[in-house]
């Protein structure tokens, strides 16, 4: 069977390690797939984790043990997060998102890959260590960064629908009122989509009264489970009394008026 | 400023090309992180390309001129491709699925990260090179994977809302006659969300008679845009009659009765 060189199995290896965030690989699985003795393998991991750690692209864990093995961590350092979070500023600025109802259009970054993808490693990064079972959501727009956070943390999505669906099987439903307008709105989640007694990290794309996180908060209490963080893509800074104190965002922003969005900054963490 | 040895610099190129697939990038992107020379980076590039191609792992194109760079193709052998059908039947075979309406619960695996990423991976293959311009699907279980497809072929994600939303801006919306139950449904799609005369693939979770297939389509139209591809996760074979032909599905399953998936297996492609 053919033998790899190191140059070639630290590149085998970077990419398992980061296709699987936050699980823990068997250093069997490398030893096989490159046809090389676990002490190989562990320096060849050593030229990994330095080379990651030293350009602040991630971590690699090792967990001793039966079932040990390394596992990567994504993380991104703090000169990235803030161009980053100035970028998506950048983007946001842009007048043409205000659409009626002082509504800010951001549909296009929501479902943009490139954007989401970093602000799903930015997020994963503030919630890792915490151990968390699941990342929920309610449909729609928030969906692509929660499956990033949830991917990125080794967990699973579990997203909340507007309304329960004949594809979900048995769903609870709960009503909640909306933090900016006061409305009553309903949500639902299927009783097979998460195990009871869990820890769940809620992620949105936009931030406004807070009401949505509540009801969040109340549906997960129906599953005996905690709701653990909250990360937002965009905090709305113009609803002051929000029902919600703790959350992260990546930026900021404080008004909107007809023609323009004005005053969007990074967020404190991120600036 | 400092150097790095080979086996450090192509953990790094592994890295930053994996996280931008199908993303052209420039030489000088490497050759300023590492502080080496391009004909250093080039050199690099050969090692990565030769192992990952070597390993069925993905592919890295050169595109030469002003704009020129690398980008990283991802792809998955063969065997890898049948393992992960033959894991994903097993998984779709659990007598728990089948809820009232025999319909197949299936939610968890299309919320699993694990399992939607490989799948994604998988179906962007079958479109590469055909000039995508955008993912579409519509709301809601398909949107994890529709994302993976998207960011694996470098383009946007597009999803059609069942009905229009104030974030959406002004938008487009069509009825449709649902293949499997001849039912009249309503999608809808912001007017914002794509540039007219695109190209488009359509990625869903589950194929049955081809309704919103065909609905797709028909929305498309009115953005004088095209559907060229439609993939699925998985293909209802018990639906003969379909309103659209060409389509590619992981796996196929044949019958459902009441308390199970009977005759599920690997589509064609895959097995």
């Amino acid at each position: 069977m053919e033998k790899f060189t190191r140059n070639k199995r630290v590149v085998i290896i970077t990419k398992i390690l980061l296709e699987s965030p936050n699980k823990i690989i068997g250093l069997n699985k490398f030893s096989e797939l490159l046809n090389a003795a676990k002490s190989t393998i562990s320096e060849d991991i050593v030229v990994v984790r330095e080379v990651l750690e030293r350009l602040s692209m991630g971590k690699i864990e090792t967990i001793a043990g039966v079932a040990g093995g390394i596992k990567y961590i994504p993380s991104i350092g703090y000169d990235k997060k803030k161009e980053f979070s100035l970028e998506l500023c950048n983007l946001l600025e842009d007048g043409g998102r205000v659409i009626p109802g002082n509504i800010i259009y951001m549909t296009d970054l929501m479902y943009n890959p490139e954007i989401i993808s970093k602000a799903g490693v930015m997020l994963s990064s503030c919630f890792q260590g915490k151990d968390i079972d699941y990342v929920i959501t309610v449909e729609t727009k928030g969906i692509p960064l929660a499956y990033e956070v949830a991917r990125n943390l080794g967990v699973q999505l579990v997203i909340a629908r507007r309304d329960s669906q004949v594809t979900e099987g048995p769903t609870v439903t709960i009503n909640y009122v909306s933090g900016s307008n006061g409305r009553l709105q309903q949500m639902s989640l299927s009783k097979k989509s998460m195990k009871n007694c869990s820890k769940c990290i809620f992620i949105d794309d936009f931030m406004k009264g807070g009401g949505t996180a509540v009801g969040i908060k109340d549906l997960l209490k129906e599953f005996d489970s905690e709701l653990v963080g909250i990360g937002v893509l965009v905090d709305n800074k113009q609803s002051e009394k929000k029902l919600i104190d703790e959350y992260v965002s990546i930026v900021e922003l404080k008004e909107v008026d007809e023609s323009s969005i004005v005053g969007i900054q990074p967020s404190k963490i991120f600036s």
